[in-house]
């Protein structure tokens, strides 16, 4: 996980892509990217998220703590869940839901992502940020006094999403280790990105891919899989991954609108190709045990036929997700 | 009141029209049309309304718990008024005051109202949604894990703004037993809907609609006053009844922005015809008593002259608007 | 500072520009204008603000308590500002972040301001407002139950952000008694307006405006200077003001944006004059220990090149405005 400490911001040039400084977990602040978080970073976190499960209630121990969701880009469960783990912790959510209008960061006036980390980081304990540019919420801390949660850049990361999604997936497979993994859909999202990263610690025996053939699988993710000695393999139908495979994340079939800002009128197509669906007549032809986990929202790629299978991990996934969100925010707030 | 239960909305399937289960009011849960309301509910709701209004101050009986507003359309009196009595509950809100804009079911990802359902309930303890489409609400309530209440859906139906209006009028008036009540403006709104579901209980001595001519006064309203052997007529002039009524529930002249999306660039027609606006100089001419009830806004159909006559209960009405929301809230937070 | 008694706001006709009545500070409620506030409630806020600075930690003392925030206007730091410090004074923020879009007195519906003010007075217990249109807040007054913040109409006042401003000033300078304060960029202002009032209490030596060309400064700003005898005078390039000042109070230079609506297209214009612009090459060749204020957001005006020189105060002068606005708040809070 990212390091910049309140000294050595100062000495960061401000309008350049951030020079984010490593440093040991004691240290951890911002939440940039999945990259810097380590195994016992992941373990602790899924042990606190375990604990927040089998809390009997609400805590009061974050009260008059604030945390600024800052959304330059449209969110439904990221926002909402970051506001439900905050209330939860006693702690307040504070923010906007369409920085790219109703902020000073708007197009009309333009104030810059250094600029408004600076401000906002004077007025609250912690940021999460969700951006359309690759690097945004890096920029952010290059300035800000308080912890910086990526909460999607771009095409770049979704760290805390990936940490939801292993923490989902030891829930349904019990350990990872040994278990074979297959992404299904466009290969180039931010939570692909993330989650990479984050089953180097886990050994699984294999990750598949099923990508739409439009869609070549990154290269730097190709090499953090083969850098940390995981098997690999490409799969042309998501049959074949029902059959096969212990746990299948789903993406939508092109997400070529997470690069987009806030203010565009670019829509998704949601014309998945057949043999990218998963649906409930598949699954009873394949026999499938296959645990589908997707971090929604989902196109047309998970069939509502699958909602009620024993198979469907993802509403559930959802609900775990509040935990999670109060793992990571207790750390930054308890580091801040 | 619409009753499903977790267990049975597995069954019902996604995308249609929910067929929503009727059940005793012990287990109610969703708020979504006023037509499942009985009388002891109404009763039972008005009292503890009247309760809460009475109380020193806000409680704090439901900390930690959160209310979801997902506002496909614009408000100001219903998503701050619930929020206001969320936070006289000790209970916190949360949501979107442009999901149409700011969610993932926005246009351009258009994640289904289903999906959103299952997604905020598992964040959230009451989900409480306005939407331009009819049967908005019911279809949420079919994947929702929590309670929902419909804070409009479309042209159909508006039941807390009924029930707000029911206690109010029985505040101005003392009963509705034996008045004669008086519809002014578009009788196809979504609150008048409701409202005619509510009165069958309050034995008004007749219902007086004063439409403008453009507009037929919907079917299902004629059949459900008549079914409850309501005598109803017809006037002319709004002037009529600020003789002869005891009470003018008004609605702008022309309601069709009630059906459009969010993002439409639909501007409602602001210009009453003379005999169907209310001016102090006609309350002043008629010796009129009658008091006169709003949902609000108002576009010029109730003329700021009246503002300051004891006539006026549409800014009480606001006020006591927040006290039967409480109440709405407590039996939901209550329930689930 | 305005006041307008409760018993006194049905008297006024609506929809007219409001007349508002003059009272002594102890019946003090709406903030709509730095000129009817007086050199004791300036000291007192500032000694209050100091207070809640030194404070260990947030008070609950408002617990229960509400702002309604309603914003027609874009904002970062105002907004946020007030949530935080709503939080720390244990009460609740509610309100929307685009009521332009988002509320019934949007393009489609057009609630009107008084309606509006009428409404969520009585479901919250102040409000703060930003508007595009001079006289906005004090029109709120005329109708609202609850105290009035005006927090920018149009070309006209921003007295919090003034109230602001003085208080770090103080902080920088020590006093502002004998001192030499320049105005640099766009002198037509909101912010200028208003501190030009507050600056009346705090004898300064001399004023020193380094206004664009373009621009001329408005009377009643020049009005005010001389009716409190302040010595003042206009200079050609902001290093003047770097050479010879003890404070600097930048804005943009060109702000012709502040009157434009929240749905307006227009983009401010964003290349600065160089003799207008503050560099840290610029403060190190004139020697300058003059203090940079700005209430933010800026342009191009303040390179960020001075982030972390000596001279820069505008990042905390953000950190110091929630002490400012807490004590405003607990101010209007108290008396509601």
């Amino acid at each position: 996980m990212a390091y910049v400490s309140i000294e050595s911001q100062g000495r960061l040039a401000r309008g350049r892509r951030a020079e984010i400084l490593r440093s040991p977990s004691p240290h951890l602040k911002h939440f940039l990217t999945a990259r810097d978080l380590d195994i016992d970073d992941v373990d602790e976190l899924c042990q606190v998220a375990d604990e927040f499960e089998a809390a009997p209630g609400p805590t009061q121990k974050f009260t008059g703590r604030t945390v600024a969701l800052l959304f330059f880009q449209s969110s439904t469960r990221t926002r909402l869940g970051f506001e439900a783990a905050a209330v939860a912790l006693g702690a307040h959510a504070m923010g906007m839901e369409d920085m790219s209008a109703s902020s000073r960061s708007n197009a009309r006036v333009r104030e810059s992502l250094e600029d408004c980390a600076a401000v906002v980081s004077r007025l609250c304990d912690s940021i999460v940020v969700r951006h359309h540019e690759v690097g945004a919420a890096a920029r952010m801390a290059t300035m800000s006094m308080v912890p910086v949660i990526n909460a999607g850049d771009g095409w770049n990361e979704h760290p805390t999403q990936a940490l939801i999604d292993i923490f989902a997936m030891r829930r349904g497979l019990g350990t990872i280790r040994g278990k074979s993994i297959a992404f299904g859909g466009d290969p180039r999202g931010r939570v692909v990105r993330s989650l990479i990263q984050l089953l180097r610690f886990e050994a699984p025996r294999e990750i598949v891919f099923c990508p739409p053939p439009r869609f070549d699988i990154p290269v730097d993710l190709l090499n953090a899989i083969t850098e940390n000695q995981i098997a690999y393999r490409i799969i042309p139908d998501i049959a074949c991954a029902l059959k096969d495979c212990d746990a299948i994340t789903m993406a939508p079939y092109d997400m070529s609108e997470i690069g987009e800002p806030g203010s565009s009128s670019f829509v998704s197509p949601h014309e998945t190709p057949e043999h990218y669906v998963i649906t409930a007549e598949k699954i009873e032809r394949t026999r499938s045990n296959a645990l589908i986990y997707h971090p929604l929202p989902r196109f047309d790629e998970v069939d509502p036929s699958c909602d009620l299978l024993p198979n469907a991990m993802y509403f559930e996934q959802v609900r775990l997700s509040k935990f999670m969100r109060m793992a990571v925010l207790e750390r930054t707030l308890s580091a801040s």
